[in-house]
């Protein structure tokens, strides 16, 4: 299998989407090198995405692209990207690719099949309705706190406190009836290190699609 | 900067050098997306490697090879190769690149200075003689344990027993006389969780490189 990973919005997520990629073919019995998936992985270094999601459109796009075209050279069958902001775009971004681009906002929400879900995420993605059928949404202030633990996560300066403040605010959204909730932002389960119940993590699911 | 790594040998190497690079930069006050590095990774998946090291040196040079081409596309400026066995073909990969492949474990017995030093390795890394400086080597027994060790990190199912007896050869090594010790090959720190006194980890060295 080949994959194409395109990352670095943050770095830090990467990091850990190919950490899970690997371990999961680890637990299946992977033993050899041959018996991993092949894997293109770019980190960008994009000026087009901040803590808040997406900045600027215009060179996001441009940036995604440039990886897209070298995928395509290499002969990938699926892409994922590491964000969940940027899924704004798939259907522009597809069209330059024969490989399968995952939509992983799409796999999460599916997941929380027809139980009612909020998602905790970033403000862009938010504001562009990624996760478009979710019932339960962060209050302004409880989203000025999620902007702020991102951009801590992004920067390695996260501590316990910040996963204490996340954690009361899916606890708060859970209380108000959703029975799931997701992690809407790629950065946010690196700090959850408890394993909260009804949470959905969009990496994990696309990871599942991966392997099925 | 610009910066590819090769890796997949094992795959669990190349996810603890990503990880260890991407924290580097926290460290170093990286904020922003863009204030990390732009990053190609490649995780190969060749049948050209073993736990042993180098099976089958055409496959092997052939992986790298396409590796390093898709990354003379990409107008990369540093190369990494995550493994030690594979740099006895150093020469020759690097006819194929104007980009430098760095020395990882030239730069790794740099850092011995004068110190008489000993390496603990896979069993082509030292049949090749990549640590040629090296005074102190394994022997047959405790590199038949290694070859085990090392095939155990890579398939994830190690556990603090090779931990314990990756110890035991390393400070037999010291009793010996060794100052210094490299972990020759890029699976073993990732069990080492204990920082024993007097340990050089190439993959360390080549990130000290990278950002000097």
């Amino acid at each position: 299998m080949k994959i194409g990973i395109i990352g670095g919005m943050g770095s830090a997520a990467s990091v850990r989407f190919y950490d899970m990629l690997i371990k999961k073919f680890q637990e299946r019995g992977a033993v050899e090198d041959f018996e991993f998936p092949e894997i293109i992985l770019f980190n960008l270094a994009s000026k087009g995405l901040n803590a808040e999601g997406i900045k600027d459109e215009k060179i996001i796009k441009k940036d995604i692209l440039k990886a897209i075209q070298c995928l395509n050279m290499c002969e990938i069958e699926k892409i994922i990207i590491v964000c969940n902001s940027v899924y704004v775009y798939l259907d522009y971004f597809q069209k330059f690719s024969d490989a399968n681009i995952l939509n992983m906002p799409k796999l999460a929400m599916d997941e929380c099949g027809f139980f009612d879900f909020g998602v905790v995420c970033s403000r862009t993605t938010e504001k562009y309705g990624i996760f478009s059928k979710s019932k339960f949404h962060c209050s302004e202030k409880d989203q000025s706190t999620i902007d702020y633990i991102i951009a801590r996560i992004i920067s390695g300066k996260s501590t316990i406190d910040d996963m204490l403040l996340l954690e009361e605010i899916i606890i708060a959204m859970q209380m108000q009836g959703a029975k799931k909730v997701i992690l809407g932002c790629t950065e946010l389960p690196i700090i959850l290190k408890r394993r909260l119940a009804d949470i959905v993590d969009p990496c994990e699911s696309v990871i599942r699609d991966i392997l099925k």
